[in-house]
């Protein structure tokens, strides 16, 4: 095989040297159960105060708003659940119908139990506007949850105005933000959510743990009964090395966040420009209001999977738009809810760009796609 | 500080060496998203399905009955929630008023909606035998979850005799084996558990990753949704790293285990020993059927805390069978469940020996406890 060129950064992404450091003396000598109260524990224990407030700093929220979880899934589905389920007149909830799974699966469950969701279809760019929003949310709503970022084309919704918009119809705000912790600017107080998702393995942490932000003062479940960890909210023993190892990753993509995304940016057009020079007949999907690196293209009459697979041969890991099973090819739900062409949608795949990136990678992608649809 | 004497693997353990060499290429290179369909995640994917073969080998069990988790604590709340939901006539759960917080505050949520629970108290010698289980089971009840062996004393529970009066009854049988596994040899299939409950860190493991054993064939909700992981049960992106550490953990102790028992159980005699023969008025928690290594000891009208800080001066980590709280000791529900008296339950505390104490460990920990006691 080739060297690896990886470009399926939204999937998961290669954890910095800086956390695994971090991480190290947590699998190693500091073994210390943080919840103990004798000397060998204040170490963990320290360490886990010092990720919180890491954390904080880097998403603007007091640190006692950070519940470290397993994960965005574990975040998305406690956000979703945890609050919804509090609500016992079972209000309803406004979601978008090209969430995350981790956000629609348990909007399903939701449903299940008896409580309404509705799904706000985006526009064909990919955003869910507030003109939009306006049109599903009414004084019945008790929580309302839009992702930061689409994971498949990357586009960013006005959270913001979003948020400002649920809150005058007294409705709750969740943004499954897991795309986008890391990768773009943003301040929880700033936006205005009560809630906020993120998992560490999408910012160059380790796999296995990431949090949920929740809002001073917010009323939830808990995820997990049997321990006092995490306030009450989330028992279990706390996972220190991957809490440090995601504190870590997130100061270090924060710290660098300009230089990242200028450097990614410049590898994206660089790809576009490429392509649109070489006649290759593609369109891009989402408006221009996206994460850096995210590029869904739809190739006419073509089918994701086999680029996948000859991109594959190549050395190089991107992702399809659409999900295979074993009888047939399934439109992705979120190119579906952008009303994508079906002989387009087919031949959809995400390229997802990252800091460790270059323009050899660049250039080899393109190369390899060209061998596909250069006639 | 003096060189640290750890003598309280019950709340955790130190993680092997084989275990961290086994986790680093995840958390390192090998960082493929394992539910991706290129050959860059081939190797994540192919260490998930050993880790579960690993897992599976070790209890006995199929490999596809074993489900990841984020921890024990996890899969109790997995194994009371989502079989106890199941069931929407509401029937009865029947478990143990000794249990760990991880199960007893997930009845507590059943209870809460509606779903009765009894709590039966054990024996004095902290035993829920057969005899005392006939009282409390009876056709009504659908789910029976008793803890493997108690957290605190130690006391191992007459497993395959409570799951088969459980099945007889009709019942679904649930063990937290969360102290056992990797301690002591068992087979699920042998004891014909319906679940079972286990935490990595509990045997020189990570951190933040578990599994639950669901008998083929058993219906249970999902604990998580969004994602196809875990047979859909259990969403999110795999911990690679933290499940092939505790697969490595776990065997390496499974390996070890009649070494590592004597090992043990020649410290504990020692240290029984000494105690006994110091004229220190004491005793011991627990009949004689208990895990390797666990010794809880209550002192007449001593303090636990004031035992557990004294100790940790001397560098020696163990726990109180009692939780503090900043305003009064509160005596532990595992001590209220056995009966023990205030003025000895007050001077309670729990040391639990693993394989890489050592002799010199005993003794400093019994010359700690002769300085205290001694006049």
């Amino acid at each position: 095989m080739s060297r690896l060129i990886y470009a399926d950064n939204a999937a998961t992404t290669q954890m910095d040297s800086v956390a695994f450091e971090a991480m190290k003396p947590f699998l190693t000598g500091e073994y210390g159960n943080a919840s103990q109260p004798y000397s060998f524990s204040r170490r963990p224990k320290k360490a886990l105060q010092d990720a919180r407030e890491t954390i904080a700093a880097c998403i603007g929220a007091a640190p006692e708003e950070i519940f470290f979880t397993s994960g965005g899934t574990e975040s998305d589905n406690w956000a979703i659940k945890g609050s919804a389920f509090l609500n016992t007149r079972k209000q309803a909830t406004v979601t978008s119908a090209f969430e995350h799974h981790a956000v629609l699966h348990p909007c399903e469950v939701l449903e299940r139990n008896g409580y309404p969701v509705s799904y706000m279809w985006p526009s064909r760019e990919g955003y869910i506007t507030t003109e939009i929003f306006r049109k599903y949310i009414n004084s019945q709503t008790y929580l309302t949850s839009v992702m930061f970022a689409n994971n498949e084309i990357g586009t960013i919704q006005p959270i913001k105005e979003l948020c400002t918009t649920a809150h005058r119809n007294g409705s709750l705000f969740h943004t499954d933000a897991v795309q986008a912790v890391g990768h773009v600017s943003l301040d929880v107080h700033d936006l205005g959510v009560d809630m906020l998702s993120a998992s560490a393995h999408k910012f160059n942490g380790p796999k296995g743990v990431g949090f949920l932000y929740i809002r001073n003062g917010l009323r939830i479940q808990p995820y997990s009964d049997g321990g006092a960890q995490e306030a009450g909210l989330r028992a279990g023993t706390e996972n220190v090395a991957g809490i440090v190892g995601m504190a870590a990753a997130l100061k270090n993509n924060c710290d660098a966040l300009e230089e990242n995304t200028r450097h990614i940016r410049r590898l994206e057009s660089k790809l576009v420009d490429m392509l649109d020079s070489s006649g290759i007949k593609y369109i891009r999907n989402g408006g221009a209001i996206r994460l850096p690196g995210f590029l869904s293209l739809s190739f006419p009459n073509a089918d994701g999977e086999t680029i996948l697979h000859r991109l594959d041969l190549s050395g190089i890991c991107i992702s399809t738009g659409s999900a295979c099973n074993s009888k047939r090819t399934e439109i992705s739900h979120v190119l579906q809810a952008i009303r994508l062409e079906d002989s387009y949608a087919k031949g959809t795949v995400r390229i997802s760009l990252g800091k460790a990136n270059t323009e050899v990678d660049v250039e080899a992608i393109f190369k390899a796609l060209t061998k596909i649809f250069r006639t």
